[in-house]
């Protein structure tokens, strides 16, 4: 996606291990965070669904193997809700980042209630209503991914437009897929131009549109993957259509950011920042 | 998605804030893992971009206003990476629950070098190969959805089948978006079974082809809902077709889990156990 190369990291010779009795997708997001704050190569391994005795006590033999291999303490991340699984594995020779145990204990004073202690519950999800909203907001990006479809734009919390390959669709999804909105998406394309005008269905939408743009020099580059030395993916039209989609946003009002550089994460969080979208509340 | 009703949680009349100078989302999902800890309702709050002196003053602000207005404390959780701005935020009148001061220094006296402090540098990542890969798995799963094009299948690190609706969109996606993993989705449909046989593209990649299934009263109800009281959505008909499916997969040797009561990180947590797809070691 970019021409820019990182130098490779220097390895660690250590292994992080994730730990969970649920998905481990939370230990392994955080662990991650906390990690790229060291310039470090490490090798990284996932422990999902410890949640017997047994399982805690295989946990521990892979810990201590690693430890053997390389001569270096493994880095333990975990999310183990019950007591006695964690014991099991606070034995092992790792250094142990507990998550739950860290935070959960001063919470339940300031709280002045004990905790549920519910294994995995963030992500036993399944039967939730946030759950199924997610679900259907999914499917409602599909449906409405690239102006396919007109249907129920008013169901739409969020309608996202911009040129061809400026990002809509993947954001589109992170946001159904995250937090359960419902983000149609819809292209700016040169009959637009030339008209001078939003696609029709949209101006009655206003509130909710928000615009990506980009800058020509990276478009031109996404379009050749796709189709390489078209006039579609030449520099001369990229730079037209994005200058006629600016102009465009700018005298309708649109709010709109430039993707160029920012991950989808990025392009997300600022859109609920802009558009008021009341994101699970629970 | 669900006939089961929860019952609604009693508030505790606090408000939680997540406070980052990235996106918030580490700090955000990892505090969502907590508190789901607890069964209370809280209202949620969500400052990102906090990345200036003035910023961290104005979120100081907004803690200490929600401190006044509810007489309880705020829970904070908090991924600032330097330390000028936690400093900051850390007066205010809420409980603090600081992710990376936490974590970060006993990794730094464990691996004996100083962590680089780098600003929402995890999120930041939009010019890196790892990004690249989730935005084109992104795309590759859309191409590649409901059986759409048997081309570059080859290039597929995975390949779902299963009958219609029973999960795999939702799941290809999030296993793109989170892993960049290059999943494919097939349907088995109804002339599959009456051939006996699985579509003829997929048996010569039946090492990373992974089958979901579903209870047919659930199935039932999901396909109602897009086309209520149909042949397609009838009981007998899921019936049908999901006894036809599994024993299917089981003649081919394919395995396989139930998607009834599983969320979809749950899922893709299993798919990848099963199917050593090598992911993101960085």
């Amino acid at each position: 996606m970019s021409t820019i190369k990182q130098a490779p990291l220097p390895s660690a010779n250590r292994t992080v291990f994730f730990v969970s009795d649920g998905t481990g997708i939370t230990a392994e997001t955080f662990g991650h965070s906390v990690l790229t704050q060291f310039d470090l190569k490490f090798k990284q391994i996932r422990l999902p669904f410890i949640d017997t005795v047994d399982k805690a006590h295989d946990a521990v033999r892979k810990i201590n193997d690693a430890f053997q291999r390389e001569g270096n303490r493994p880095i333990v991340f975990s999310t183990l809700v019950k007591a006695e699984l964690s014991a099991v594995v606070f034995k092992s020779q790792g250094l142990h980042m507990d998550l739950i145990q860290t935070f959960v204990a001063p919470l339940e004073q300031e709280l002045g209630i004990k905790s549920t202690h519910t294994v995995g519950r963030s992500h036993n999800i399944a039967d939730t209503e946030e759950y199924k909203n997610r679900i259907e907001a999914i499917n409602f990006s599909l449906a409405h991914d690239d102006g396919q479809s007109d249907k129920n734009l008013a169901k739409a919390d969020v309608i996202l437009v911009g040129v061809s390959r400026s990002g809509k669709t993947p954001t589109t999804l992170y946001l159904a897929m995250q937090y359960g909105i419902k983000a149609a998406n819809y292209p700016l394309i040169p009959e637009d131009f030339e008209r001078g005008k939003l696609p029709s269905c949209l101006p009655e939408f206003k509130g909710k549109i928000f615009g990506l743009s980009i800058a020509p020099e990276r478009l031109s580059e996404i379009r050749n993957e796709r189709r390489p030395g078209s006039k579609y993916a030449s520099l001369e039209n990229c730079r037209y259509e994005v200058n006629e989609a600016e102009a465009m946003m700018r005298r309708e009002g649109i709010r709109w950011l430039s993707s160029t550089a920012k991950s989808i994460e990025e392009i997300s969080t600022t859109i609920l920042q802009e558009i008021k979208v009341d994101v699970r509340v629970y």
